[in-house]
């Protein structure tokens, strides 16, 4: 497929490459230097040398061959360009340059233009108008941004695909400050060439990813979106950030993109069709992308709660109900044993709630005898600290439990400093955490309706 | 007030206190002596000294007058204890010991008789089974888990009342991690005699505190309460925590305090009466009395959203639109002067679009242009921090509009480590931030709606 070009590319070329620092063509050439492993090939006449990099007059002077092309030169000299590239025999070429369609007007037609071009050559765009890629599998970095204003995630098995590319960098930085990893990351901006459907083909098969997660304005591809979309959430989960929910919102795409937002209600139905589930902001996204990408899907929505705080408990279950998760009673023969246990002034209904005695090993035993019981399809584990008796070593206990079970396991940890190193050490061995019981719920509930999703 | 002899006590008696390292009776003698800004009389007929200071044997022995004793000794013994405190001439009791109500039967009868007791004496009871107090303004704390479990949030302008000592202490610490400022918290336990509708009628009074935050899972007031929330909420606002939204979530709590939760209709019903806000977790309730503690409320429910990325405003639209509050089109005099100022790509509407070649003044500029008119009643300003050209002094820009503005600002800051820096510099000079568009609408939602319940 024309992508593998792109995501296992072993060299790239940066036309428009530059010397002069925090420029854009410089720090292109940066962060490949810096990231990238494979070749890079600055291009430009001015320069001999760039980052001591050799530097070529033109492309067709680079000695090897090139898989991706970056441009990043002023609009009118994009096309000549992508000919160039043509006849080197380069695969992708990445146009960063904007000046195209988002100007209107002659931007129109020198995009159509571009395409034509690109067509002839046998070369497929992405963009113009974009950010590119930022990949961690391979290192292919071409966000012309400093890591001061947008970091660089770790890897991680979560791809984001956005025609913003404000956004691609925001959701970077912030899933960098998170401690979060990500897979791919593509912005592509005009979509002139490759667009939403082109990126979601390759994710389906791509093996560095299992959740496939996408900011989307507009939508070109209509059925074809959806068929592609529909075969893909059968075999791994798409969330999606479509702006413009409101009369209003609609109007500000049009402001924004010049495009039309297309009504909200055709969009969420077609988002029902394809398995899409569509996330209200990107806290949201990933919030739910983070269990998706590590945890099981339920057999059902049955749901365990247990807590060492009866509020917790309580606010656990109401999120629970409101979003269509149960929380069944637990059988006679399971609470006598949960009995056997707990001092009397615990309580083994469901929630259970073992106080403030708690110690580590009641979660363990709270896990094992009620959580590994057929009538129990996924577990939330709350966890306040003040008890004195917990210890850090929590985390492995609900860690290992939750590696062995064949059903999902998420945390709510209430608190701050104590709260938060846990999470890291959860997190760390695949159990996802969150500050608030409705985030909690939240991704048990996309773990429950993705798995109805795939087994349509 | 009774209650003024605890939140401006000049002396404390802690009965039960220890030289036991880690024990309830040392952990709040150590954090009196660290933080309590008047005298801290040991009482413990087994020392002669804890930490320093001179231990009395009883309470009757110390010299000086006691306004508060910290009662931390076992239930069967709680009674003579107040006794003693009442022949002193103690104003309130802090009663941490549990053994009382929560545990059924004999504890039933048991808080009875020291209810009773109290009476006899003229003392008030705070508890028992609670934490007791943290009050940043006079650093008297009752609380007595080390600051590792439960940091200490610094003065701020927010008190919290909580039947659950659990969640007073996860509040706390989380506030601490999150660098929020707290004036005084409230742990008030079974509510044998003290109640949450006295420790309303005492914080609408106090200059210390703004907003009032609140943890509730049964109210014994009824009517009452109704009463002083409605007088109180005409003077500050009220923001409440109600578990027991669902009907599984009210058998939980049955299962949790033993006592009905009470319809969650019902629940509503008198906090809409009362003018309570109502909070579904503790994230939304501080992200509300964040914005009332610092922000005015608005005349109107019309929003100027300002942005550097178009999806962002789109997605701030929606969340205002889907909350009742409106996004109005400007006035065609507005968008010429803006014209003015920006350049042609840049959207004059409403989201105002400054774009990836925003400057920190274009900000300024939008905000003193557009934001100052009759027709804005409140501004959410969002920034993405990838435009090279914007700086951290993007802070101040904001920060001096909001001081001088006569409405409210309230940010979304979109991104990582450079978002969380501009947060610090903003939340510190009083402009409230969040970290996506629908929790900083619901921010201005909070003071719009306050706004309206005061005017009743």
């Amino acid at each position: 497929m024309d992508l593998d070009a792109v995501f296992r590319a072993r060299s790239v070329a940066v036309i428009g490459a530059s010397a002069k620092r925090g420029s854009i063509g410089y720090v292109i050439v940066k962060n490949l230097k810096d990231r990238f492993r494979g070749k890079v090939y600055p291009v430009n006449p001015k320069y001999k040398e760039i980052l001591g990099l050799k530097c070529y007059p033109r492309i067709g002077d680079v000695d090897g061959e090139v898989d991706v092309a970056v441009i990043a030169v002023p609009a009118k000299t994009v096309i000549p360009v992508v000919s160039e590239c043509g006849r080197k025999g380069v695969k992708v070429a990445i146009v960063i340059s904007g000046g195209f369609r988002e100007i209107g007007g002659e931007g129109v037609r020198l995009e159509e233009m571009l395409v034509e071009e690109a067509r002839k050559h046998g070369i497929r765009i992405i963009g113009p108008n974009c950010m590119g890629i930022y990949d961690t599998n391979t290192g292919l970095d071409t966000f012309f941004l400093p890591t001061i204003r947008c970091g660089r995630p770790k890897n991680g098995h979560i791809s984001f695909i956005s025609q913003s590319g404000a956004f691609a960098a925001a959701v970077m930085d912030q899933l960098t400050f998170l401690g979060l990893g990500m897979s791919r990351c593509i912005s592509y901006g005009n979509a002139s060439d490759i667009d939403e459907t082109d990126l979601i083909a390759f994710l389906r098969e791509d093996d560095k990813t299992r959740v496939i997660t996408m900011y989307i304005e507009t939508a070109k591809g209509g059925r074809k979106f959806i068929e592609e979309a529909y075969r893909t959430t059968r075999v791994k989960p798409i969330i999606a950030i479509k702006a413009g929910r409101t009369s209003r919102g609609v109007s500000a795409v049009l402001s924004h993109t010049g495009s039309m937002a297309g009504s909200d209600r055709i969009f969420n139905s077609a988002f029902k069709q394809a398995g899409v589930i569509r996330a209200t902001n990107f806290q949201e996204m990933f919030d739910m992308a983070k269990a998706l990408s590590s945890q099981p899907t339920p057999k059902g929505n049955r749901i365990l709660v247990i807590t060492d705080g009866g509020g917790a408990g309580v606010m656990t279950v109401d999120a629970c109900e409101m979003s269509g998760l149960k929380v069944p009673e637990l059988p006679d023969d399971v609470k006598h044993e949960l009995k056997r246990h707990f001092p009397p002034y615990a309580s083994v209904h469901n929630p259970i709630d073992l106080t403030g005695s708690v110690t580590d090993d009641w979660y363990g035993i709270a896990l094992e005898v009620a959580g590994s019981i057929d009538l129990i399809d996924g577990i939330i584990v709350n966890v306040l600290f003040q008890p004195p008796r917990l210890t850090l070593k929590l985390a492995d206990v609900v860690a290992d439990y939750a590696r062995e079970a064949d059903k999902p396991v998420v945390c709510c940890l209430w608190g701050g400093r104590v709260a938060e190193s846990m999470a890291k050490d959860l997190e760390s061995q695949g159990v996802p955490t969150y500050p608030t019981p409705e985030r909690a719920v939240k991704a048990m509930w996309a773990l429950y309706t993705y798995g109805r999703i795939r087994e349509r």
